[in-house]
């Protein structure tokens, strides 16, 4: 029953109606913001690696670091997760998602590789993380039909990102 | 290298290893964070109903109205939207997303509907924003294996929600 | 002047007049959100306690846990507080303080025990939180005359609520 | 029945306790905060009713400066609110509370100006919350034993302030 | 006797010691999130302009679209002057500073620029914002000896930025 | 054309036109709001030191305790900043930075010192902080022509703070 109530507003109008105005709040979008974020994560995982190797005392100058890191971390994590989470529900519209049948479950993604980016400090996942929104950029410039490249980034740690070619 | 990995990730078992992992982060997820915000979306396109229908001069007690209405929209649709993707990112796993195929296009639906809650002052749209929610609300207590029931809001707008019977 | 303008208010008849407009801002008020928060900020402790007990290395991850953890109760016992504060100041007028004369001292009691909550990982006093917030909530019903009853919640740490009839 | 536990509660430890630690969370409060944040908001009134008296059109330019006032106005009484709420919460103990046997109440009609003073732009509501705010100034500074002086504030709207003697 | 106090601080340790640990919180700045905030508030401006050209009521749907423009406008506006503030404070030094010995000015214009595009609806003050922040962009990237190019942005209102040539 | 146009006003005549508009904005400025939270940043410093020397073990309770301190440190850190840097942007104009030609430089040493203050626990430079706020308050007022004095703060650390004499 849920999912019939559902299926008629789903079927019938919404959707089309909805894109049809898409105009009025055509932002600004740019996945860059949520790429930085994503290498900001990884960054943070290296700087929190670098300080238990070490090895010195574990009294407040290591929590004034190690605690600013976790701080900084979570909220780039959110940070790319809330911007990816923007772009996908306020400028990707049917005909995109068709184009891109695998955009949900791209999305869905990278919203469990930022809460493990927050839970943990595993760099792998971190990896992850940036790769996937790299994709995600990548739908989105294709989206615009603007070809993109990849280029290592100007800043720690230096992992490649997918840009648009201008 | 990092695509290659990411993309087998992608295809073959994307959520199984990060379900394993589902309980340490494990909070206290309730919906009726999100339906009461959708609410406060509805009741404040009717205070602004209200206000323009009084007809005054369009003065700064009218903007002071006026724009508080906008920004507790704002506010509370954004909410809505940020707790329902918190829920659907951290809580629901593939075992449930199978058991409610549709729930990445009913999550994607809410998005669009805050958006234009936030965009317009279309009462039609707020409607459908609570009942998306609605559904999603049974589809988060269906995951937990809660029944639920519909009941009417002790508050304007009155609206009927969906509530886990305990 | 102005002094004696505001003596006078004070002693005579604080809040007649302010009560005369409260329907206008009349939003939708519900303590359940004060409550979820109280609730998680139980839910923290008991995390930081399994922590310690796991008793591992106090590396980056310890603290990548602890300190989120630490941030998460910080959050909800501020957001607790604040919830309380808004309905204690927006919503209960002069004849629901006649009603239950005995509200001022809760909300000041409610406010220490947050903040003890967030210095401390004082697991007594995070559950004197919640009871706390559940007897503002039998207040606030019932100043609305709506009957309540007490369950269960339906998530860890799984302690009584007070609820609404609906 | 609500009360009876809540008088065990209130009655048997936890003030008692709770005051006996306040020294580690004794942060630096100073009500001049809110003060300011108060002044702001009569500041705000102020540019309201000039703006309407020039007259103009009811153009963006108009909205610009309208609802940037209404956003400031907002943001200032409810930071006004808030370091009120974290003083009384945090500062303020049972000894204090004899002492100034009012408090309770000056506390709740803040909350209640200040909500006024989002609400409309009545100027007398902005002038009694300021002196209401003027009144807990005293009463912190006397619970520290420290004389205070009214004097005008150095910038418009140039109301009367309480400080402390240095 | 101010400033003699102030120099003998300057010229005897800080800028030097501080400079020296500039690469513990090397974070991943970069200007583009700047930049395009600027953009944003230029295309908030235009959407102003649209609105008034269409010249319908004035009613909630005016204030709705208007208000959220002018917010949006406000944020971005702020966070173009945050980033840049971070970035000059954090990471120029003594000897960037020299090279380019014209930043403290442009700061200080575009802290100027960015106030007054709050302020204003003046799409002249926020081009030469976006101008100014380009200008300390293509400084930032000279300081780290990485060309740059000005290409037209991929989104309106596709104004002229500086990137790096990666 | 825009690059051309910019740079004339750059080197020519940056600040008049737009200072011409400063009374629009002028909002309350004081600097008491960034002395408060240099001196805090002093406190929390102080009790991270103790509550190491008090040597307990590093558990639940101390990573509560200090990640806490080292959040609230980076909190008024940050507001004093952010403070410091809109009164420089909002209030002081062209004939202030005459007046006082040194304060650019003391904005990025503050900047700077700000920084190092949620980078370390290094009480000096906490010093340094509440003393460039001094030096920049005694700027302020000046620009005012209202006097100043120092005095002890009613509060720990107990420092030395310019105060306007009103």
């Amino acid at each position: 029953m849920i999912y019939k109530l559902l299926n008629s507003i789903d079927q019938a109008r919404p959707f089309e109606r909805l894109s049809a105005h898409c105009d009025i709040p055509c932002g600004i979008y740019d996945p860059i913001i949520a790429q930085i974020a994503a290498l900001t994560v990884v960054r943070m995982i290296d700087l929190m690696t670098d300080l238990d190797n070490k090895g010195g005392e574990k009294n407040k100058d290591y929590i004034n670091s190690m605690s600013r890191y976790v701080t900084i971390k979570e909220e780039h994590a959110e940070k790319a997760k809330a911007e990816i989470r923007v772009i996908w529900g306020d400028f990707l519209k049917a005909q995109h998602l068709e184009k891109y049948p695998n955009t949900h479950a791209l999305v869905h993604q990278i919203m469990q590789l930022g809460s493990k980016a927050r839970q943990t400090t595993d760099r792998e996942a971190a990896l992850q993380l940036v790769e996937a929104i790299n994709q995600f950029a990548e739908i989105f410039w294709g989206a615009k039909n603007i070809p993109t490249k990849r280029a290592i980034a100007p800043y720690a740690p230096n992992l490649e990102l997918v840009y648009p070619v201008l």
